[in-house]
């Protein structure tokens, strides 16, 4: 089995449909991922487990999700030397999504956490590839090939609508 | 000496200005407190250490002050059974407190923090003393007191203008 | 009957759904509540003589929510010496619960109120058993007990998605 | 002594530079008024005194000015049958004014306050003229030359920069 | 027939669910209206004519509704003497109503319009009577007598929830 | 004398700093203009006969600059039917300039305003070059120059940061 | 066939919907339209072929519309010199659409771009013939009844509610 | 001389004293860069050139900082397969650095930007150097390093406050 060098977690299994992209993009590139929940509000010791340890296990780059006040990510990267992709997380009863993004957004110098846009988990797997690609020609190539697939995919459909002109 | 029931702890040093506030007023009320840096993001463990053992040493009330992705006062209640006063701080890079006050106040369901007014150390004080008058009704009278030297503070000035009509 | 040391208000009965969440958390840690509808704006007496004599009949925590210009647990807290926790609540009409977040949160110096998250309930209900156990161990070790209840329902839910990797 | 029939009312001393606005154009506009300082959070039961009186005293039109979470216009129009002019204050600690705005400003149905501009304190006293002027043809006419003034102030500088071309 | 003393304007039909409120209520306390749409941006010579007259056929106070960048209120306000209240309307397209209230609240010294909250018509309709009760005693006791009637509503409901606990 | 085909007015002479750069760069590409003041709120008959003799004038292009709720640039827009640049001014007294940006903006469909960024008049000057540029070739020559201008600029800081590594 | 010579481009497919209003008014004013797909972040290259090529190509206006983090209109602004009216779209998990509206409308000195309300893509269209009105009498014509026929439409709609009062 | 594999750039040289601090610290980390200006809007070629042979250069990260509509970071990373950390910063006129924010946050799926606090170039270095720890074990130990020596500094002002209690 692929080495799993890419961490998902999140606060919530309400976050589980967002966050699951993050894993499908991956998997797509060929990145072994392990995916779990850790909530630093009602779990935090196995929170300050998991984010001591990481990097022990051969994990090369966490993502974690959260909405509200989402503290995940920035304790993650507190605890943790890795690089940690944050994603804000729009939940019910969050106020417009302001909350999650600019409580994952804000860490102050010292302790940074890459965050990606609001409910953003697809992209947080492509930078997570992207981060691992500095050490991986092959992955670096699939990377390319990806962005010359996103292009391929807009030319087609500019084509369709000038053939409708 | 008093016994030390509230703690005041904040995120940084350059938060102190504000959150002295706290102990002023706490001071005023005769309530014992102690004052601490203890940074969520730069100091975890210490983080856990503080608020895992806070209400085994005899402290009744926590009020924690942080700025930006403020995650101290959240990361406090998610760790100690103790009710947890929050201040958000207006610091420097901050979005105009936006930060601070959403990252602090928007907690899940299970996890409270009595959020303050933005820069509002004065009032986490005057919180935690009506906290703790819940088992002590010499407090109880003294917060009565005070909420009369408020109402005579503004009838003084209401007096100074009448005189100057 | 067990005392009603929890006094529940709001501002309007459309409150009820949000604010019932208040009501069932203290029934679990079994405190003592009434629940009650005080409109600042519709009935002012009301919510002086509310406000004025809730000490003198034994309540020991004030939960207040509303919705808009909400001034209910503002005013609340500035007639009562007795904490007062703030429920922001989204009504229809709302901005998108700003109003209601800030006419709570943003309280002069001197009249604390503590505030939830939007349409936090709950965390109103738990915070008023956490200062009430300031007083009572056998409480505090039912708030123990409910976050270690928080921590294992996260991890059955981490099971199940390992169980599914 | 002219009849003191508009009540200029604020929270704070401090709000006095810019509620001091409001009578001075009352005072151009030949209409009488009082002004004072109650506060609904510190002198609650001063606040009720004075809005269930006041029209009984003969005052006509009420503009009240507070900052933050500003529950005095609001309260004030809650207990009076007079209209209620509200002025958000931006003060200290404010975040950006939006607490006072929106605190003044998002009355529930039923209760309304006439809001005006952040720091609007001159067109509030221009409003409660409006007002006066529905029962009094003079006032009304010294609106229209005052409106007439405001034009000519512009058409002199617009004559300026025409000179300087 | 009443003589029509309130003038209520809209931008655009699509208005008219929210504004028919302000013209109910004015019904209610038995004060003559007049409806109609008036679109500052696309009959502009018609909100010339129509904020130049109304002063001059009588009408006495203007209810003003528009949503986005809602320039109806404010351009009457520029033209006409009497006293005008906006009503920001929450239109689609509309910015989460933040531009119809900004551009309707934050008028330039010199030129007052009474703003009410989002969607508030109702509680213009209220402020009218409130303006015209200035000259009107039997006015001002329906007015009177409607904030009882309030008080009465919310005192039926706490019976209902009291008789269920 | 260059005839003045582009149009510069403002709310208040207060304006005059910002929207003085557009006349600048109007200067600088050769396009006549000219300057004014006309105050939506303080002289609508003004801005009235502005605004729909412009055109008859020769007028080609109006740039209008406002703070708070800027009405200014609306309105002309709505008399007129030449392209309206509108310039949002962040004025003292402004909520952070949300309040300018929003009401110029924010314009319903059928009345288009062009608006530019907060205090952006210098690009409104470039825009209305633009918009002549369709009908004079050797303006957007000036265009195109002005371009690489701006590129040459940016290339010779680069080169002194280089020189500094 | 007519000369196509206003480009209407957008980063998306799902824009589409918005962006065929622009399409739809041009085609009213019987001006010569071309539509296409460009994505600034899937087709960096297409974007920069596109907008150097289009005034060699004899367009005259670009219309670009995106939504999020918009950056199609500015890109286009920095390379064309043509005049630029950039479209906010309200994306899915846009953050309400002030994503959209911010990184449009808040270019630097130097490059213009002129922007529309949320979903504005009408008023685009609208502009763009006003752009081209500038060297079209006959095309300000076909405006100037534009704006007559809206006068006409709330003239209609005034008729019916002045029939049902 | 090491090799420069982290390029900084940013849209102009008064982005200069904030984007200096990344520089600084991957100093710190000894892990070599380049430090430049590529305006997107100003140098669209530039931009062009730079971002699509970076990666060939041997550049692993990149770092871009841009205020107001900030389109480099999200530019750089449609064209470049590098990691791109994306710096918001808040310049003058930004409104209160919220377009910053969202012009680099809110990316679309399929181009992630990295995205640190506003004015957190500090942040990007140090994220910087956890992407190339990920093949560098030595950089892995003085990010571990660095951590330590974070929290060895708040706890010596932690003893500082004792001290002084």
């Amino acid at each position: 089995m692929e080495k799993r060098i890419v961490s998902i977690v999140m606060g919530s299994d309400s976050d589980l449909p967002v966050m699951r992209q993050a894993a499908d993009i991956l998997g797509q590139f060929g990145v072994g991922y392990e995916i779990d929940i850790v909530s630093a509000h009602r779990t935090p010791e196995r929170l300050f487990d998991f984010a001591s340890k990481a990097h022990l296990r051969g994990v090369q780059v966490i993502i974690a999700g959260a909405g509200g006040a989402a503290h995940l990510p920035g304790m993650v990267a507190a605890i943790s030397p890795l690089p940690v992709i944050g994603v804000p997380i729009k939940s019910s009863n969050s106020i417009d999504g302001w909350d999650s993004v600019l409580s994952i957004l804000q860490m102050p110098g010292g302790v940074p956490v890459a965050t990606v846009a609001l409910n953003g988990a697809k992209n947080a797997g492509i930078l997570a590839a992207q981060m691992l690609s500095v050490a991986d020609s092959s992955l670096r190539e699939r990377i390319i090939s990806y962005k010359a697939q996103l292009r391929t995919e807009v030319e087609e459909k500019s084509r369709k609508i000038a053939g409708n002109q």
